[in-house]
């Protein structure tokens, strides 16, 4: 059985390994292969890509399942080779219940849609793209059939990016978010009291962006022994392995902002994976428990730590220093309350700390009703418009800044949104556990990043994809997931903030 | 049959799918890949080639060569199909015919040897590294009993890195190139006008280098669309695919010729695999037509265009701009002989391009006689020393300078040597040619290089790997390969240079 385990492993080592040099393959398209090489580069990913595909579901894959889950063998295993065995079979599980040739034709169907997709945002035409949207929720809904669910059909796809996350917790969550932070973003909108941004928008030359990043980046503990920094149009963080992860980063010259807190945020999610235990290297558990504890890390850096006043208590002399003609006349106060304001925006991918959890949750809303069967594709944009309205008091003049903003749907993943809302509630769970133990403004005043990195690794990184999310919250911060820890973090700091 | 084809061209794409993944890994390695992230990565790269080595002898390949290969059928292939059939099967045979076992104890003992190599080179230690050496011989007299020989037992090695060439060409060739070229050496080493070369080791700023050396790329014609330049140790070129070729060069502040020079050497490569014809894109034809005839296109552009007075009557007063304290005063006649600089040195790379033919001869001379087993590996440092002192005058006073200065035997890799003076050979030869129907010196002076690349193009590069080296040359010159066109061009160029 000793020999099965192993081959088993080797198995899986090799489907990894494969990925690696996909990631890699991925990371030099977006950050200076010849543009000429593209086409034929995008083959060779999908012919690995491929064959990790088949790997996944071969009849040697089928066989190693079959010999190691029977009871009396599967407890004898190694435990990660155990939780190896549960990863690989959920996926071979998922992939034979779907018949390939409508998969196939799935994805053809979302490659097609998210041109028409392009198409429709820039021409803000929801006509254009909705017969698009009908077949992929027609084929998602399929798929769930085919896949089973519990409780709820949505159920289904939400466990695809957030393992063991409900609807019925979700409602709970969000129900309560959105109680609290639909009154406090009133108050915040007709405050009289706004701080002055109007010193953020100076030239601000990219080689002291980014001379100033990297000393940011040392400081904050990212390792440039197992990473680097480069540039890109969309920028990422990839873990290829525990030992290489690197970060990627885009200067706009007429807005610091975008590079510095951008940066921050991948350097949360790259901190994560250089810290994942080098014993699940080789295996699919070296990567993040879920898309949300992901988005947790990142955020986490991005705006606990980089939004933090303490944080530029210490750092805003250094930025003064690269750039002063622009911050010389800008107080310290001035410059926390610029880069805090907080402001009802329509689109998502551009809305502060504040705001941005509204924007998941109407999403989350229409998507569980989509496919509770409430909703169809027709009614979305009515739907969104009125949510919008209704949570942030503004309403989008078309469909371009409104149901058509996003990617997401064209290429069929619904379930993906309120990851990215999880991200900021188990981020702020973690935070107020942490302060319990740790004088975190008074480390991040010292640039003592160590013990909070620490912390963090000791309780959420190193355990990679062995735990469930859920699960991993609460042994870290000694309670399940609630939505208090992101309420009070949000109306305390946008309270003293706005003067309220 | 036609499908038979069809499966079988896939196949062969998904091999160089996997090497084109290699080759990817291979150069972020060598360009700034975390340090810490190098373990894993070779691990990785060992799974895939081991798997293309895997795929290249499998029961699989075996079937589609016993399949394709019966006169009747071979004939009714496209003669793309048939070419890389050949190149398959030879790849095969070889593989096959060399027991694994023994293959696999010959790989281990040739990487324990480059570290024994390393320490003995860093000790001018011979006897460290003898018992090495001798084991590596052996193996390889060994395998080429396995392989079989036609005429001289050397010639199974020199068809592995240039086919079709022999022992009985070569010394008719390489004789009469040490006839002419030592005497000549002779009369360049005693001539009493020697070239000043004191202000080539000014500071020169690595930026400033690299922006006149982004000008130069251009002017050359390397086609940035389709390739990157880098910084590395020790710089290559390296085809992705056409549309993906990289180079890479080393800046060293103190002697700006080490990237300048190194750089057109490598923009040489590049250039030969970025027009090597689409259509043999996945497949092994896509690459050069053996290590002499690359070694040829990028010698043709560091020597025949790069070092040519027509070229820096052009780029002198460019090359002025960047650098005006280190070249003011330095006049263009003064600067080209500098730069061309012939004398009698030890070390083979750093070696002119006058006495370098000598230094290949040796080695040569050397590697037959080893493998017609009239000397042993115990015999090879006074070989060596006695023929420095004969051909170059110069005698080593260490074997570290001597006999063990090149990593290649360590590695096995006899029959490699010859490549080197073949590409000397090679490109005199094409400028002869070339010469007869373009204006050559007009064309550098006028900076227009695109016909003189076009010319390589259509004679050369198109063909990839599909044309032997001889019949390449022979066609695309019009006459068999001589060693006349060489010797003519170093004599014209060293008696003008040393005004004899």
């Amino acid at each position: 059985m000793k020999q099965i385990e192993e081959q088993f492993l080797r198995y899986v080592k090799k489907m990894m390994s494969y990925r690696e040099a996909i990631g890699l393959m991925y990371w030099d398209l977006r950050t200076g292969a010849p543009k000429k090489g593209v086409e034929q580069r995008s083959e060779v990913i999908g012919m690995l890509s491929e064959e990790v595909f088949h790997m996944s579901t071969s009849e040697e894959m089928a066989a190693f399942i079959a010999k190691l889950s029977p009871q009396g063998v599967y407890e004898q295993l190694d435990e990660v080779t155990q939780r190896t065995l549960d990863e690989c079979k959920k996926e071979y599980e998922r992939n034979k219940k779907i018949p390939a040739d409508e998969y196939k034709e799935y994805v053809i169907l979302c490659s097609k849609a998210e041109s028409v997709w392009e198409e429709a945002k820039a021409t803000a035409d929801f006509a254009l793209f909705r017969p698009y949207l009908e077949r992929i929720v027609e084929f998602q809904r399929r798929f769930i059939s085919y896949l089973g669910y519990e409780e709820h059909p949505y159920n289904t796809l939400l466990d695809q990016y957030e393992p063991g996350m409900t609807v019925e917790l979700l409602d709970g969550l969000f129900g309560q978010l959105r109680e609290r932070i639909v009154p406090l973003v009133q108050v915040v909108s007709s405050a009289p009291d706004k701080p002055d941004t109007s010193f953020l928008f100076a030239p601000f030359p990219k080689e002291k962006q980014r001379a100033f990043l990297l000393e940011l980046l040392v400081e904050l503990g990212y390792d440039f022994g197992k990473g680097r920094l480069d540039e890109t149009v969309h920028p990422f963080a990839i873990g290829l392995n525990p030992n290489d992860v690197r970060i990627t980063t885009r200067y706009d010259e007429r807005d610091f902002r975008t590079a510095i807190f951008g940066t921050i945020h991948e350097c949360g999610h790259a901190l994560y994976e250089q810290h994942i235990s080098e014993a699940l290297t080789g295996t699919p558990l070296a990567s993040g428990a879920s898309m949300g504890i992901h988005e947790s890390q990142s955020l986490f850096f991005e705006n606990m730590i980089g939004r933090h006043y303490a944080f530029w208590k210490r750092n805003y002399p250094r930025l003064q220093q690269y750039a002063p003609a622009q911050f010389a006349g800008v107080s310290l106060d001035a410059f926390y309350r610029a880069i805090n304001e907080a402001k009802p925006s329509l689109i998502r991918i551009e809305a502060d700390e504040l705001t941005y959890p509204l924007h998941i949750i109407i999403r989350y809303e229409i998507e569980k009703q989509l496919f509770a069967g409430e909703l169809e594709a027709a009614d979305l944009p009515d739907v969104w418009n009125a949510k919008y309205e209704q949570y942030l008091g503004i309403r989008p003049h078309n469909d371009s800044v409104g149901v058509l903003q996003d990617v997401h749907w064209s290429g069929g993943s619904f379930g993906y949104f309120p990851s990215y809302a999880l991200g900021y509630m188990y981020a702020a769970q973690l935070k107020r556990a942490m302060e319990k133990e740790l004088d975190f403004a008074q480390l991040l005043e010292e640039g003592t990043i160590a013990p909070i990195r620490e912390w963090l690794t000791d309780r959420i990184h190193r355990f990679g994809k062995t735990k469930k999310p859920l699960d991993l919250v609460r042994d870290a911060t000694g309670e399940p997931l609630k939505a208090d820890g992101l309420i009070q973090y949000l109306e305390e700091k946008y309270q003293a903030l706005y003067r309220l």
